[in-house]
């Protein structure tokens, strides 16, 4: 059962989302994987951009439920590390500047694990003015 | 006012926290940092070992409270990437093995910002079980 | 202080919301109760409809306030288990399509533990799109 | 992708749990199933009790994480019906004495939906003094 | 169904617990009060003192649950101004001192709207070691 | 570190917002402070009412990103008192009504503690109708 240490799929996603030049190693390992950019104080725009992004680049199947429901509740806990308390944004009067990664791969050392999902964010939260702002990060995985 | 792109504390932390090999390009920038390892299932000993390193490796100063509120602060905020949606660990039957680092620095263009403190968190978290684990991910950034 | 084992409160509304055949049960108690669908991704509608209808069904009187209060935090209540950690609807971008009951009656041995209220909900949750949801459920109970 | 209204695994594993005679028909999908009992101040060991048992019954298989991982958030989940804000008992003080059922199968009409996993708790949440409570409830549900 | 301006139970039992010379006042208005001290690590055992003072200085019955749940959800909902995000004390490496008020009473101008409780809490929050804490305040109103 | 306890900045606070004859205690310290009013069921705008009066009468710099940081944290913190589980207003159905000040000072011993900062919240929350309300309170401390 344990994670393989070549496989790490949350580290993976955390530095790609960090540094594109890192990029290239997921696709050695053969992952699908998507990324993209998304800034809202509306959280259902950043939830909504990601899940639009997974699913036109074909992470994740659109016809099957379990997929969609598996990739939502990443990109949720994903927010918890961006959020820390309160998955709220322009209801508490803050906006993200977000990039985030979609990775699909299975971590572990047994094939009958099957395929996870990683969602890596990382960007700014702060006031909706420029520079009243800081660094967020979160990861979410979960088995599709 | 506006983040420094040389200067991104999240970002230096989280690559440190993930990487090793990345630790000298914290030092180039004069910033105090430390790093550890913390594993259990009682969150307040994760908690513990953190302020533990930093004060003893003099990140923040001792005698002065401020310092002290303003890393545990950044503390609980990683600890709500690492946990998702309750800052708990034994109580609903789950562990971590995590590394962490705490990083000091001004991560803005102005002087007049200050220090702040970025503490990053890298590992597992999953049951009390080898292999029934998958990673997590957490980043705090304060004010100090 | 017991509860009755003939008036289980909580187990009565959740067999009427799951099942209607069961609430001629609810009335052979002599129990007050209303029955109501809400389908949204507003969550104050979906409060909304079930005040309204508690209160135009006069479960509770419109004019004393602990009356709306009581009902007020069952329904925050049985919101819970059906959001299951944010009590947000579409900001996190979901909907729900959901049947409800409120129930008042008294469900303790002792005369002396007045009216309670509960509030059971049933129905799906998920994707504002057909088909890309699961069902949820809810209970939430209060003295009035 | 539609939940099929003959097998909506929610609202049987809620029957289930609220009324034994309700279980043949579970039985009769060919789907698996388990029910216990669970009573404590420790929220872990109720965590643990549902998970023995699952795995004790074969509901979910030992040696694959995805599937404990599938189960642990399906309990957390209906933790926060039975808990309503804080994933707490011992620790605000109070206790609960809960029946709990498994079940696994797939609630959509599609093959492709795969097995599901339901987790439905019914019982009394209160404080710790025999009559000082009363009734909650709480499902979660997740793909396995 | 309005509020009293002379009887705002919220105001009053705060300035009482913030200055004792303020009691009085709460006296005249022939309402039941009991302040006391708590301080630990262990969030129960603060809860369990105000419960206990609550009952034996009879602003409670002991015998109707009623009043117990009443109670039991003000301090909880105080606790959530103390605490600041999760009603976690010990788990979080963190300790209280606290004074606390409990006052019942009908703060609003009908005499339908019957008997509530406000409990207010004030004092110090922070890590376990002297000095290292600010203040708290918390404020939970409920109808008995 | 201790607290100085003719300089409790919380209890001065609270103590300000409950009753405006109090204040010139707070002028006497020396320290700075502003006072006002915000009604809404947009918790946004709270937010905002709070922040814009703190800036335009100088208690924090406008120009320094850490103020507003530190200011922030401690308008969410006084939040959890006022909201008790969500910091949501029109999402679950409930407006305010507030009174807020806004302190800046140092309440501890030591000279090198710097300003922290205190937003003390009273007024009404509950439904959108007039009367249907009880009062609530929050504080919040921070470093700046």
């Amino acid at each position: 059962m344990a994670l393989s240490n070549e496989r790490l799929i949350g580290k993976m996603a955390m530095l790609g989302v960090l540094d594109e030049s890192y990029l290239p190693e997921i696709e050695k390992l053969g992952w699908k994987y998507c990324v993209g950019k998304a800034g809202s104080m509306d959280s259902q725009k950043v939830v909504a951009a990601i899940e639009t992004a997974a699913k036109s680049e074909n992470i994740i199947q659109t016809g099957i439920y379990r997929e969609t429901h598996s990739l939502y509740h990443a990109i949720m806990e994903a927010f918890h590390g961006v959020t820390r308390g309160q998955v709220q944004l322009g209801t508490v009067l803050r906006t993200v500047g977000l990039r985030f990664i979609v990775v699909r791969g299975n971590p572990y050392e047994k094939k009958e694990e099957g395929d996870w999902v990683a969602v890596a964010l990382y960007g700014t939260i702060g006031a909706p003015v420029k520079g009243l702002e800081h660094e967020a990060i979160g990861l979410g995985i979960n088995h599709i």
